[in-house]
């Protein structure tokens, strides 16, 4: 049997948070395809490509993951890519409440497509994109939060003199 | 690579909430182990011997599934069984809690083994062993909660003379 | 139409908390039947015929209340009584999970019976006749937390020098 | 006692977890009033003209049940129809906590307006109007997850060319 | 030691709830700075002075509190403040959550901070800035919610003429 | 101002998560009695006088932290301890509807005293007394779970012969 999982999220920008996330993955299934939403609904801070470079950046050297993009519905892109998992990570419980209705949906709209869901690292718990945009922004200090390149890329936009 | 899992439980008797658990993990990992917790601690219904029973009776004809028990540490049963992986049924959010400390203090016992989190169909969301066990002793109406052969012990339990 | 409805508990004793929702719930229904659940499982503190004479002497003179004890499948005891309703009160979450969890598989054993939640005021919020119970055994003031003579007999049992 | 009850909503579209309710509703008071929450703040898929007529075509055949539409303080529309009962439904934790706040608030507003909360059918613990709008939008498949008719309307307006 | 704590907020406008933490928090440290912060992002109903006056109107009489403002990281000011309490109240789950993943971040990016939570009073806790201004733009009544100074100010806004 | 906090507890052994608290209190308060509760309802692993060593051992050089033990009401405790403030650690979402509801039945009981609630670092956030005993009567690791003196004691009961 070899089983396909497909780890879907915004990642902008990847967070160490995920990135614990994709290693425990990578061991547990063949293949893990990470897939960046392109969502035209929200206004991101990096470009879908410059999110890719960082996840590829970051994970592109554990053999049985790669980094993709999509539109449209997750489990119809799962059902493409030959997955038969969704991968979602759990923190908090107003997550797990959204995450919970979105996959009794996505069995719903597929009943090839299972979702699993996986803790980080408790270290990690706090952790989110939108937070660690929100503390760059003030300057605040994001090392060990996310990978050096996107700490690097993050100092970029924040404080372009620097 | 051949991913081994372990679905723990009392399984004071087996409910369609855990089958359909059962048959969702088969259809993801390359072995299901379901493994039955020998506590010391709670007075059962059933015996381990025919839990056991009536669990071969409703998935020993997954290929992939096999029925055991355990006593000990369920970390070092996995790891002795070669499982990587722990799957655990997540309804209401009390379990969830209570699932995710286990979860973090099992990654502390061994990092080998990983806990992963299913779903159980909607229709199942209400189930537990507990409250069969409760429907079946006043005699209420348990059909379609259990297997047939758990329903015929139940009755055979609190209804002898039926 | 008449509708009739069931408020269930063991209101051993019955509290402030419990007293608010008959209230609330006897404006609502036609008829609401307060029914205490005889549960040869745990030890109660007061009798059921002490329950019963606690909550007539609270919620007697409300015209369309009436008190009665039950044992069994709580809608085995509603259809008897011609009840299409089962009032809960909410407080906590934990609460409503169990709640939540209890009206699905009661919803399941009669699709003729309904569950109602409803808020007890937010004074109350706190209130459970097992706290009213500990508080009491220690001498703390219980008075505003339980009608005047479930105080005066919580005082009988625990200092009956006084 | 004639009881008439409020379901407040946007109705945006309705979906069968609503449709649900109001069937329940109607079951257990003599009157219930559907009414249409006119919220200028947000920007609906459909007119409140539209919501109504498949709120109408969806549930106008159940004798005690209205559809109407309004706007200002829930609790002053309640009392200018005569209702003492507001139907909430809910699904999720996070529901939960904002329809206990919402009606503590308005039991403060008017002390003659009461709110009672429901379950829908499990199988429509997962609905809301958005994720139906949402894989809508996507082409996704929505038959059982509402009426015909707003199957009908959202495919118009999703894919006006088929 | 001397302690000195930081309550946080948006104040627009403050209610009693805030008000009631204040005093509690008045009573545990030496010192308690409340610190409206200039959040450029929401478009407030008061300005930063107006809700200043507001706040010292209600609670400038309390020796050992002191009301200003600050933008950027809560956990910079605090440091310059030489507070090394952060108080913040908590009423629902969905706050807790969110609070709690605050104090992890605010720990991480401050050794020297600590977030303490406290309760406010139950007749408080279904009260937000945002629901009194709700109610107040539907004309509801306000009174008891807030201070007598921002109730008038909102008739003010809401209903210029009267 | 000088301000007493008790930190309650069954403390049956102190775990890291307690002794972080402990460390967390000392830096806010002038003094923080740390409090053993003698509860007669539960059979205790280790006795008071074992309990209170560990304690000792573990946190008694912190200049402003004392171990002693009580029975009977917490705020009463509190009250003749001259202390304002009960601490009470929060971790998971169970934890806090029991904590809110004894926080707000405490406040009820005296006036005088408040609960203040603070996190411990999220790598206790896993641990209890009751799962630290249950690993180490598997035999299994608890290292940095507890104190090294706590650790001795458990191995010498669970494990006398080594």
């Amino acid at each position: 049997m070899e089983t396909i999982a497909v780890y879907p999220g915004s990642f902008d920008p990847v967070t160490n948070g995920h990135i614990d996330l994709i290693q425990r993955s990578a061991a547990l299934f063949d293949k893990v395809i990470v897939a960046i939403l392109r969502n035209s609904g929200k206004t991101p801070l990096f470009s879908v490509e410059e999110r890719r470079e960082m996840l590829e950046s970051a994970v592109g050297e554990i053999g049985n993951v790669s980094v993709t993009d999509f539109s449209g519905l997750l489990v119809d892109f799962a059902e493409r890519s030959g997955a038969s998992v969704i991968i979602r990570g759990i923190r908090a419980i107003s997550d797990y409440e959204y995450e919970l209705q979105m996959a009794l949906i996505n069995r719903r709209l597929s009943s090839r497509v299972e979702t699993v869901f996986m803790l980080p690292a408790e270290t990690y718990s706090f952790l989110s994109s939108k937070l660690v945009k929100e503390i760059a922004s003030y300057g605040g200090a994001i090392s060990g939060l996310v990978p050096e390149e996107v700490e690097r890329r993050l100092r970029g936009r924040f404080n372009p003199g620097i």
